[in-house]
């Protein structure tokens, strides 16, 4: 191994983002919107870890339907390091292609592997958390990032650390005890009372050696897959070929596939105001209140009301003695939800595509 | 007088609906809608009546802005029935013109004034009601229609009924005994279960003769003015003189002019199924509810949506978890409040005059 080994990284570009309709669209989903700043996510998480990894070392993997708008968002990374997955498998195959691929041009290559639609608030606590976990990758082992949780919630899986491995430039380094299921309320307030517990983010760094090393071990069917695509890499043969191969992979998250069976996992605390945005209401979160607690966006008038969240994209929005709500205006569409209620916006788009309504998909 | 005196509908126009915004606009506000049925609710108003009153024998008196549409509306109505109104002074001196021009034409008219934008469901009953007030009228008694309450409303006046003076055509006909301002709860509950008060709905019946009579001796400004434009009455001139003249007429109700202070006032009571359509929720009242109490009109999702009015005018309102909630969605705006804000949607349009959105009003 090299001593100092270079850092990639690889963002996962291939989610729906069912959660915040109607912005988010089948062919504009979420990671390609400018949801909570002036950056698209996609944009932002590439130009997040510049400073650590230049533009010509990121990649983006993902869907065919996507991949022209992705190229078009993230123009400083060079055309063909934005991959396209002819099928969604999951995180396993997705990570696993992108680790051969990072292998095929640096053996000692660390991949950090991030989703494109998650929101980070203070970015220069990831790059001081991610140099911390790239020694650890440099040195071996699997590394996840453990968010510090701010809350019991109760939508995110949870990291159990076991003992202190060892402390790099101000970060601690755990060996991983346990990774579990989302948990109910009473079972994600004792994990955040306990202090020992962290929200499992799906951000990764490892070296690309190790993670096909696991897969090898772990997920043999999906490595022999791999190994198939290999000789292609690199030439004009590599999309026909992945796109061959690719309906034969099973299908397998990173989690369950590798993570929760490896032996040699460590998770680094990142105390990072990260949040995954999962839903309207977690939009709503990242952006400024006004005293009354609302947030407020377009043209709009709202009377009385409270903790509500109003974005409108041209149209007028107006609401009276509003308390908790959220109203998403679009050019053919408008929600209207409680906040308590955001996580079931995906069940009108269960609806939309039940109805054949492809027009508002 | 003729033994069978002729009756002619006045039909009131002018009002502007600012509770039944955004649909309601400025230049072509509530009565010209069809909220909550095919026709618009000038055009049910006329048509209701028309067993009763034929087309020739009805007017309406509207304001400049909305004379051409409110013609079109009720094309069936001589042009010139339609009355322009240069300035709105309340509706005293609106049913002293029309009381004014119908006398030039019939001085043994007896008129039926009515509101353009109230809805009635038993529209039987009501031309029952108003022969049994057109008989009480003809024998000389200013005649108010007393609406039987259904619930203890504080948003309307009251009337309280005295002694029984006769009973026509299966009708009681009452002597007013007062009439009250808009009650708070507690008292509206007495009303209501005191059996001897009716809602106040701004429908009456009288001899042309009567009601200028009255105002002859209870509003002699105003009566004063109507003598200015008489001469013009039939004439080219009309239109002018009342232009001119109506600058100088006093604003007044006909309710506080003459009703409370006029000696010889009856009530019939009227049990019609009248609402006078003052708020989205009163709309949603008189239309038909799924079995969750839903009315939902309009391209829509509504996904576990209770006692919830979804108005959609093309564009796809999708609802989660709303719990007696309205949504209202046009071309260039959308409303969304509790149903128990319903009142407070004036409110929207005050606030846009005040910041100048000239296009939403």
């Amino acid at each position: 191994m090299k001593t100092n080994p270079a850092l990639y990284a690889v963002v996962l570009a291939g989610g729906e983002g069912t959660r915040l309709w109607p912005v988010s669209r089948r062919r504009r989903p979420k990671q390609l919107l400018p949801l909570c700043g002036a950056e698209t996510m996609l944009a932002r998480t590439c130009a997040r870890v510049r400073p650590l990894i230049p533009a010509d070392r990121q990649f983006v993997i993902t869907v065919a339907s996507h991949a022209p708008e992705a190229r078009a968002q993230v123009c400083a990374i060079p055309e063909e390091n934005v991959v396209v997955e002819p099928l969604g498998h999951g995180t396993g195959p997705c990570i696993g292609l992108m680790a051969l691929i990072i292998h095929h041009r640096d053996p000692d290559a660390i991949m950090v592997s991030l989703h494109a639609d998650h929101a980070i608030q203070d970015e220069e606590a990831l790059l001081s958390v991610l140099q911390t976990a790239a020694h650890a990758a440099a040195g071996g082992h699997l590394v996840t990032l453990g968010i510090v949780p701010s809350c019991p919630e109760t939508g995110y899986g949870y990291i159990q650390r076991g003992e202190l491995v060892d402390r790099v430039l101000g970060h601690d380094i755990y060996r991983v005890e346990r990774f579990t299921e989302k948990p109910d309320l009473e079972t994600a307030r004792a994990f955040v009372a306990d202090g020992g517990y962290y929200w499992n983010s799906g951000m990764f760094v490892w070296t690309v050696a190790a993670i096909l090393e696991e897969m090898h071990r772990l997920l043999p069917d999906l490595y022999e897959r791999l190994m198939e695509i290999r000789p292609a890499l690199g030439s004009e043969r590599q999309s026909e070929v992945i796109e061959r191969i690719w309906g034969a992979v099973p299908r397998v998250s990173i989690d369950v596939g590798i993570m929760e069976r490896a032996e040699d996992v460590v998770v680094v605390p990142a105390d990072i105001g990260w949040d995954d945005v999962g839903s309207w209401n977690s939009v709503a979160g990242l952006l400024a209140r006004d005293e009354n607690g609302n947030v407020l966006e377009g043209e709009h008038v709202a009377l009385d009301c409270q903790d509500t969240f109003i974005r409108s994209s041209g149209r007028l929005v107006a609401g009276v003695g509003l308390r908790g709500m959220i109203v998403i205006d679009t050019g053919d569409a408008v929600l209207v939800c409680p906040k308590d209620r955001a996580q079931d916006v995906k069940r009108i788009v269960e609806q939309l595509e039940r109805e054949g309504k492809e027009e508002y998909l």
